[in-house]
C-alpha cells in the first residue's frame, strides 16, 4: 500500500518559486503572520501528521468502513484518537479569525494544508472539510449570536458541521427541496424532512454536530427562490455556550459506498427539529452559491490528491517489478529483466500520473491566490474588488472541478494498470484509490453540470465570451514573453495556437447556440476538457519558465536536476496530453442533432 | 440495480441481417447443426438461464463474495443451484465435439451465449470459461488417453478447468516461470511451485478441477523456450474414469479483489503434485499461443458485457430522474422537472454506452465468424486456411481486447456518471458494474501488452504494415460501394480518409522505428486505440448500410424506427466519438524523447 510522502519539494516550489507566496502574502491585511518560518512550520507539522497519523489509517479505514447501530455511527478503528490529535494541533482553526480561536492566516494556507491531508487519507479528511462549508456559512450570514454561539467550537474542532442540501429526489435541482420550516412563536423553527448524501452526518468524532439546512417555509414562493437556510445542531447549545437538548434530527442509515467507506454519508431525518434561520428569508440557495466556488475548488483538491497518491503508490513499483526487455536494448543487464520503468507506455502511465498531480496543483495553488484575495476584499469589505476576484474564480471553479477530477480519475487508474493484475488486488492499496477518486466527478456537480456551469453560465451568459478572450490575452502575452527562450519556443508556438481556437470555438459556438439551442450542452463536455487541457498547459509552461530561468542562472544547482525534470515533464504534457484538445475540438463544434435526434422511446428496442 | 435483459433484437440484427449467419454456417463443416430452428432455441433458452438465473446472483454474489476456510473455497450462495442448472441445461458442449458428449455446435454460438452470460453475470461465467481454455489444450494438444479421460468431464461440466500461467514474480513475462516438474519412473511428473491469480482455482460447484500448467524442467533452456504444460487434476483420475486420490495441489488463499468478487481467483501451491504432461516438452508456451487469440476474444467481451450492462441500468433511470429543464425548452411541461435524458449532456453518455455497446458486439460477432472459420479449417485439417484465419484474427484479437475493454469501462463508468451520486451508491448496482468491468483491461495481458502486440508484432514485425494495408483496402472497397447512398456518403468519406491517415501512421513509425526503437513502445497506446476507433467505425457504417437497405426496401416496416435508431447511433458515433482519432494521431508521431528522457531516478525528487 502507498505510504504518503508529503511532497515538500514541489510544494515549495510552486509556492516559493513560481507563484511568489511570500510576496503574495504581504498584499493581504491577514497576510502578516504567514511569515516563512510559520509557513515551515505549518508545511512540515502538517506533513509529520499526514504521513505519521492519517496516512497509516488509510487503508484500514477503507477494510472497517463506518459502522451503524441505533442511530449511531461508528467511525472506523483509529479515527477518533487522529481526530483528537487534528483538534489538538489546531489544524481547523488555520485560516479562521482569531476572534473565535483561529490563527487567521489567509485561506491557501487551509488549502495546502487540505491537499496533504485529503492525499494521505480523503475519507478522514471530509469530517473537518465539511465544517468548513458550514463555519463559512455561518461567518457570513450568521447573525453574532450565532456566531459566537457556533464559531469558537466549530474553529476549534471539538464541533463539526454538515452542509444539507440533497433530498432523495433532487440533487442538483434544489427548487425541488421539500422539507419543510415552520416558525414558531420564539423566533426558532421546526423542521421536517429528509436529507440524504450528507458527508459527516453523523459520527463519533464531536461533541456536536451543527447542520446547515435548505428547507422552505410553507408560503415560500415555488422552486429556487422559496429556499431558506438553516442551523439546526444535533444538540441545542445552552445558554453557556456547552451541549444541551438533543434535538430531533436523527440518523436514518448510512450509505453503502464504493469508496471513501470511512466517511460517513448519512440520512438524516428531521422531525420538527428546532430550527435556526440563518441569512434572509428565501434567499438561501443565493447564500449557498457564495460559497460553490470555494466547496468546489475544495473538491478539485480530490483530482490531485488521488493523481499524486496513485503515483506515489506505482512509482516505486515501476521501479521493483522486472519484466521483458526495454525494446532500445537491456537496461539491467544484470536481472532476469528490465524494470518496467524503462518500458516507453509505461513510462506514458507514470508521467501521465504526475503531469496531472503537479499541473493540477500549479492550478490548484493559483486559484488559491484568487480566493485569497478575494476573501481578503471581503474582510477589508472592498465590493467592487470582491467582484472581481469572485468573477475570476468563477472561471477556474468549473474547470478545476471538472477537469482535474476527471483527469484524477484516469491517473488513479494508471496507478493500478502500472500495477497490472497485483493493481486489482486490494492488498496493494491502488484499486481502493480508484474508488475514493470515483466519488470526486459525482459531488458537488458532477463533471456534467460543471460543465454546463463554464460554457453556459461563465462563458456564454455572462460574459459573452469575454472571459475567454481575457484569459487568453494573458496566457498571449506570456507567450510573447517567452517565445524567444530556448525551452520554451515551442510551449509559446503551441498555446498561442490553442488560444486562438479557444477563441474560435467559443465564438462558433455562441453564434451556432441562437438557432441550436442544445448545442451549450451537447458541446460542454468537451468544451471543458479542451479548457482544462489548454490552461493545465499553460501552467506547465510557466513551471517550465521558472525552471529554464534557474537552470540559466545556475541557482540551486544541487537541484538542477529538479528543473531538468521539471521542463521534461512539461515537454511530455505538450507531446503527449495536449493532442486530446484536437479530438474535443472537432466532436464539440458538431451540431447537436446527433445527440438529439434519436427520440427517447428509441433508445432500445430490447428493453 | 440492473436486471439483465438479452438484447435479442440486436443480436439477430447482427446474426441474421449484417452477418448473415446462416450462410455463413453453411460453409462450415460442423455448420449443418446450426439450423435457424436450433439457433432460436439456443438463443432463446439461454436468455431465459441469464435473464432469470444469472442476472439475480450477479448483486448478491458481489455483497457476498467467496469465502475461504481450510484450503476450500465456498462459492456465493445460490452458485452452486445455478452451476447445476447450467450443466443440466448442457450449455458447456455447445460448441464442443458430439464424441465427447458436446452438440458440436460451431464456436461462435459460444461465444454468443458467452456474452450473454456475462452481461448477466460476469463472475458466475469464469468458472465454465476457464474450462474452455482447458479443454482447448486438451482437444488440441492432448492424447487420446487424455481426451477421453477429462473431455467427457469438462465437456459436461461435471468437472472444471483452470490456467496456471502467472507466479508472483511474473504475469507477462512467463520466461520468469519457476515453477519446477520433475519427471517420474513411471512416466508423470512431480510438480513444485505456486500459482497466482488462478481463476476457478478452487471453488464447490464441481466435482473435480483440471489445472493446465506451465512448469519447467530442470534441465529446461532459461526463458521462454524451457516451459512445458502439465495436466494437474485436482482429484487424480481412476481407471473407469471416477474421480480418485486427492493431489497434493491446494489452495492456499484467495485473493481479496476490487471486483468480480463471486469468482474465486487462488493461490495454488503445487507441492510435489502429480502431473502429465502434455503436448511436446518445453513447447508449453508456444502451445498457449495457440489459444491466445480465442480467450483474448473471450475477454474482450467483457468490454461489451459491461457497457450493455450498464445502459441496461442507466437507461430507465435517465427517463425517470427528473432534473433543471432541457436547454431547448420543457419537455416534460407538467412535471416538476425535465426527465434528465432530455439533456444533451446525459444522451451523450447513453448514446456512448450504446454506440460501444452495439459497435463493439458487430465487432465481437464477425470476429467470431472468424474464429469459426479457423477452427472449421483445423478440424478438416486445412492448414493454409488454418493459418490464413489465424493471421486474421491475430489482428482483429489486440484490437478487440485492448479497444474494448477500455472502452466497456469508460461505459460502465458512464453508467454511474448518469445516476450522479445515486451511482456510487452500492444499492443500485452501477458501481459493482465499473469495478467488475476494471479487471478486463488487466487480465489476458493488460492493454499496454495488447497495444504492443498490435503495433509490433501484428503490424510491424509480421507484416510490415501490410495488415493494416489489406484491412483498410477492405474499408475503402466498401466505401466505394456506398459513397453514393445519402446515409452513407459521410460516412465513406470520414471512413476514406482515416483509412488514409492509419496507413501513413503506421509508415511514419515504421520509418521513425529505424532510429528510436522506442517509438513502437511509445506510440502504441495511441495506435491501438487510434485502430479500434477506425475499426468500430467501419463496424457501425456496416450497421448503417443494412439499415438504411432495409429502410429503403420498407422491409420489416413495423421495425423502420430500429434501423432510423441504428443509423442515429452511428451518426453520434461519427460525429462524437471517432473524433478522438485525431488527439491519438497527433500525440503517437512524436518521437519517444518525451517519455524516454527523464531518468528513472528523477521521477521525483520528494519520494
Amino acid at each position: 500500500m502507498p505510504a504518503y510522502k508529503a511532497p515538500l519539494r514541489d510544494v515549495r516550489f510552486l509556492m516559493n518559486e513560481v507563484f511568489d507566496y511570500p510576496a503574495h502574502f504581504k498584499t493581504l491585511s491577514n497576510g502578516e503572520n504567514a511569515d516563512p518560518d510559520t509557513i515551515d512550520m505549518i508545511l512540515e507539522g502538517a506533513a509529520d501528521y499526514c504521513e505519521n497519523v492519517l496516512s497509516p489509517l488509510y487503508q484500514s479505514g477503507d477494510d472497517e468502513g463506518c459502522h451503524f447501530e441505533n442511530g449511531e455511527v461508528r467511525t472506523p478503528k483509529g479515527y477518533k484518537e487522529a481526530y483528537d490529535q487534528f483538534v489538538q494541533g489546531g489544524w481547523q482553526g488555520l485560516s479562521y479569525p482569531e476572534e473565535f480561536g483561529g490563527q487567521g492566516l489567509p485561506m491557501s494556507l487551509n488549502l495546502i494544508k487540505s491537499e496533504m491531508m485529503g492525499t494521505a487519507n480523503w475519507a478522514f479528511t471530509m469530517y473537518p472539510g465539511l465544517s468548513m462549508g458550514c463555519m463559512n456559512t455561518i461567518l457570513q450570514f450568521g447573525s453574532e449570536e450565532q456566531k459566537n454561539t457556533y464559531m469558537p467550537h466549530l474553529v476549534a474542532g471539538t464541533w463539526s458541521g454538515t452542509m444539507c442540501l440533497t433530498e432523495p429526489q433532487c440533487g442538483t435541482d434544489l427548487g425541488q427541496v421539500k422539507t419543510k420550516a415552520e416558525a414558531q412563536a420564539d423566533g426558532t423553527y421546526k423542521l421536517t424532512g429528509t436529507k440524504i448524501f450528507i458527508s459527516a452526518g453523523e459520527h463519533d468524532l464531536t461533541e456536536n454536530i451543527v447542520h446547515i439546512v435548505l428547507a422552505r417555509l410553507p408560503d415560500a414562493p415555488p422552486g429556487t427562490r422559496g429556499i431558506s437556510l438553516f442551523i439546526v445542531p444535533k444538540f441545542l447549545p445552552t445558554v453557556d455556550g456547552g451541549v444541551g437538548e438533543r434535538n430531533t434530527v436523527n440518523c436514518g442509515s448510512i450509505e453503502h459506498k464504493m469508496g471513501i467507506k470511512a466517511s460517513a454519508t448519512a440520512v438524516l431525518n428531521f422531525d420538527g427539529a428546532t430550527a435556526y434561520l440563518i441569512g434572509e428569508i428565501n434567499k438561501g440557495l443565493h447564500a449557498m452559491f457564495t460559497f460553490m466556488n470555494t466547496a468546489r475548488i475544495g473538491t478539485a483538491v480530490q483530482g490531485i490528491a488521488h493523481a499524486e497518491l496513485s503515483y506515489q503508490g506505482s512509482l516505486p513499483y515501476a521501479k521493483e517489478r522486472m519484466s521483458m526487455r526495454a525494446l532500445s536494448g537491456k537496461k539491467d543487464p544484470d536481472k532476469v529483466a528490465d524494470a518496467i520503468i524503462h518500458h516507453a507506455d509505461v513510462r506514458r502511465m507514470l508521467l501521465t500520473q504526475k503531469a496531472i498531480a503537479e499541473g493540477g496543483r500549479a492550478m490548484i495553488y493559483h486559484a488559491a491566490q484568487l480566493a485569497d484575495k478575494m476573501t481578503d476584499a471581503l474582510l477589508v469589505g472592498d465590493q467592487a474588488k470582491y467582484e472581481e476576484y469572485d468573477d475570476k474564480l468563477g472561471f477556474y471553479t468549473p474547470i478545476l472541478k471538472g477537469f482535474l477530477t476527471e483527469l484524477g480519475l484516469e491517473a488513479a487508474n494508471n496507478g493500478v494498470q502500472v500495477f497490472g493484475g497485483h493493481g486489482y488486488i486490494k492488498e496493494w492499496g491502488m484499486e481502493q484509490i480508484v474508488r475514493d477518486a470515483r466519488i470526486a466527478t459525482l459531488y458537488e456537480g458532477t463533471t456534467g453540470v460543471q460543465a454546463l456551469d463554464l460554457i453556459g453560465r461563465k462563458v456564454l451568459l455572462s460574459s459573452k465570451g469575454k472571459v475567454v478572450r481575457d484569459y487568453t490575452a494573458e496566457i498571449l502575452k506570456f507567450c510573447g514573453r517567452h517565445a524567444r527562450n530556448k525551452y520554451l519556443r515551442r510551449f509559446a508556438w503551441d498555446l498561442t495556437k490553442l488560444c486562438a481556437q479557444w477563441n474560435t470555438l467559443t465564438v462558433r459556438i455562441m453564434l451556432a447556440a441562437r438557432k441550436d439551442r442544445d448545442i451549450v450542452s451537447s458541446a460542454s463536455m468537451d468544451y471543458l476538457m479542451f479548457s482544462g487541457y489548454v490552461m493545465m498547459a499553460y501552467f506547465w509552461a510557466q513551471q517550465a519558465v521558472i525552471a529554464s530561468e534557474k537552470l540559466e542562472a545556475g541557482d540551486g544547482k544541487e537541484t538542477a536536476e529538479f528543473y531538468k525534470a521539471k521542463i521534461k515533464v512539461a515537454d511530455f504534457y505538450f507531446e503527449r496530453l495536449l493532442p486530446r484538445t484536437q479530438g474535443h475540438a472537432e466532436s464539440m463544434v458538431n451540431p447537436s442533432r446527433s445527440l438529439m435526434a434519436l427520440p427517447s422511446e428509441h433508445f432500445s428496442f430490447d428493453y
